[in-house]
């Protein structure tokens, strides 16, 4: 891991992988097939893709039942208090409108509803990624959705993951779906004969998912498209280089596209974090993805200062960002662009992944600058609501008719004006 | 206006224009050579696509006191006082982070913090539109946004509308730039060497506006691309066919592709709003305009009951929806999908467009499923704050671990035991 002294021009924009034109055409006729014909179409993707003919998507009771029996019950007990954690995090989010009187009796409002049905993928393969289920469904649920869907792709048996099924079945999730890729996507976005249509589609996926996301957007809303993850971490002479390097490769071996950042004012520490890094790489698992990561993507800075270095995050706006630092909480106060921010020495980036309670699908490159991380308000949905007495109306008709002929907007003027077309109204 | 039973299948979307390969294409150079060639680009541009060459772009303190001179006192008040009621209704909307405290010290928080700097666009062309600077820079200004600049293409002589300027002037905006279509929106998304980029970009525009706000998308947050103006009403037989009918054309005349609509349970009412659609029309400014979007996307719809109505309205989440009937309250209390509601005979709609202080920026096409107008949370950012203590980790530590390992992400898991691994620490 390289280290350089701290500049003023810092990015961590990477080139994100934007899908190629064949992918694209690939993904557009999967949607036009699933909006088409769809079932068949997704039954057709699926036994292309995922290699099985299913004669049904939907997973039974039986399938649940049989998956939650088959997980450890340690591992429920940890996902049933992450989800306790979660849910008691997101429960704070909840918000409720308003009512501003006006003069007269007028009154203006405004009234928020939850989302009536949302879709959230998750993505199948080596992997089973139970956490993705518990951040993505409990905004959901906390916000009042009343109809949550999941899609998942399955194996060529037609199995899922247990601990996916069990993160579901601790939520009381029931509609799940065994379809991936593009058509799941499209299915969730469209409906078909057995899957009806969502208003929202949250979750992440590999490249055709990401670009299928993208191209029903407007038709449904959808979450971010988030890019690899990304840690920053703002270190003194009072962190401990090992710690350092373990919660930098917790981040780099997500991706060999991730990005790991140490901004430091102490040089031992940056010397001490690279030996570490080297050391750690050896016995880690993933080590070829976290390798390449660091490589390509892993800086460590020398600041004069740790106000410097805050001036340097503000500017990085990253996904995640560790204080480890005297007086950690009070630099914490000046960073105004990151994601999520972990407080001091034993506030480890994964403690925020799997089980603290805040959310894990977090803005990335950049982005961190004008976007939060998956919650409440994204299940939620407002609208404005405007009551005039006919005292209002009287006092404010010529104000508005005016400004209407203003902007050339004659019919405006007229409707607001044809209350007084009629004499008994006047 | 042609009337027909309330039918079960219901849908306002049209085929919006999404822009050709051709406009696309111009689209994307225009933003290349801006963000390569900055201020030279986008003076190059201004010169071809509105005539003018300019020294400087932005708007003189000067340009500013001789505008609000030029504008009528009358305009000025009225101006002003939609404005503080705009400001009322947005300060509602004002929000605070939170903290949670766990056990032994540690804590969650949410930070909720403004946009640091957001771009607006106000169109130019033909007609000036104050309006838009009202509801576009008030929900930025009560988020506490510091920084918001204007940008507005001006015609030959290098002239803005005064009332543009005056608005701007009545909210304390100083940083508006003469500059109009993709190179404004490449502008302020990469900034140039007089221009700083800014986070956020938001109002309405042309189609290569609209274009070009989609290719910055995720450089900075765009507002939504809006479709056509929408209206929907449900009236019963207390309604009166003059007032109906000049709603109706007040949101047909701002676009071909606008959509009104009317929802009744009154025969009579439906052949009375039919008359008076055309008797009305042919003294209307915009008659062309208005005529075809009543032809092509007007349709006056008989319900058996306002239950079946208020099913329409939900399955149509219209932009704009009066209700006139009797107990319009009630009823509205009915409504999932909308962006705004209109309440009551004296409730017309351009009373929200211009004065009442909702916003006028709302979801078209059926969006109001899942989205909201214009609001103070579009220019606020949520940070997720974790903190945990030596005794918290330590508690959690083995779950978050196991959970890690579960997913196959040792890195993370050993992260989380990193705190352990030096002897003094246990």
């Amino acid at each position: 891991m390289k280290i350089q002294q701290l500049t003023p021009e810092l990015s961590l924009k990477r080139q994100l992988e934007t899908g190629n034109e064949q992918q694209l055409a690939t993904v557009r006729t999967i949607i036009a097939d699933v909006q088409k014909n769809g079932d068949a179409a997704v039954a057709a993707y699926t036994e292309k893709f995922d290699g099985v003919a299913l004669s049904d998507f939907k997973v039974s009771a039986q399938e649940m039942a049989q998956a939650f029996a088959e997980v450890d019950v340690q591992i429920i007990a940890d996902l049933t208090e992450a989800a306790q954690n979660i849910r008691l995090y997101h429960e704070e989010q909840q918000r409720q409108g308003f009512q501003l009187p006006l003069a007269d009796g007028s009154f203006l409002a405004q009234r928020i509803l939850p989302l009536q049905a949302v879709g959230l993928y998750v993505p199948g393969g080596s992997a089973a990624y139970p956490s993705s289920v518990l951040m993505n469904v409990i905004p959901a649920q906390v916000a009042g959705v009343e109809r949550i869907v999941i899609a998942t792709p399955c194996d060529a048996t037609g199995k899922l993951p247990a601990a996916v099924l069990a993160a579901a079945q601790i939520l009381g999730i029931t509609e799940i779906y065994k379809m991936g890729g593009a058509q799941a996507i499209a299915a969730m976005a469209y409906g078909t004969q057995t899957i009806a249509a969502v208003d929202k589609i949250t979750g992440p996926g590999n490249i055709y998912v990401a670009l299928a996301k993208r191209e029903v957007f407007g038709v449904v809303a959808i979450d971010m498209i988030a890019g690899p993850s990304e840690i920053a971490m703002i270190a003194d002479d009072t962190a401990f280089a090992d710690e350092v390097a373990a919660d930098l490769l917790s981040q780099a071996e997500h991706d060999a596209m991730a990005c790991a950042v140490l901004i430091t004012t102490s040089e031992t520490l940056a010397k001490n974090v690279q030996i570490e890094i080297e050391k750690q790489l050896v016995t880690l698992p993933r080590q070829a993805i976290a390798r390449r990561s660091i490589e390509d993507f892993g800086v460590i800075y020398i600041a004069q200062s740790i106000a410097d270095a805050v001036d340097a995050i503000n500017q990085l706006a990253p996904e995640h960002l560790e204080i480890v630092t005297e007086n950690a909480q009070v630099v914490s106060e000046q960073i105004k662009n990151a994601g999520a921010i972990f407080i001091g020495r034993y506030s480890s980036e994964p403690i925020g992944d799997y089980f603290a309670g805040t959310n894990h699908v977090l803005p990335t490159n950049s982005t961190a600058r004008f976007a939060s991380s998956l919650n409440v308000d994204d299940f939620l949905k407002k609208t404005s609501i405007i009551y005039y007495t006919e005292k209002t109306w009287q006092d404010h008709a010529p104000k508005i008719a005016r400004l209407a002929r203003l902007e050339g907007l004659e019919g405006h003027a007229r409707a607001v004006e044809s209350r007084a077309w009629r004499k008994e109204t006047i």
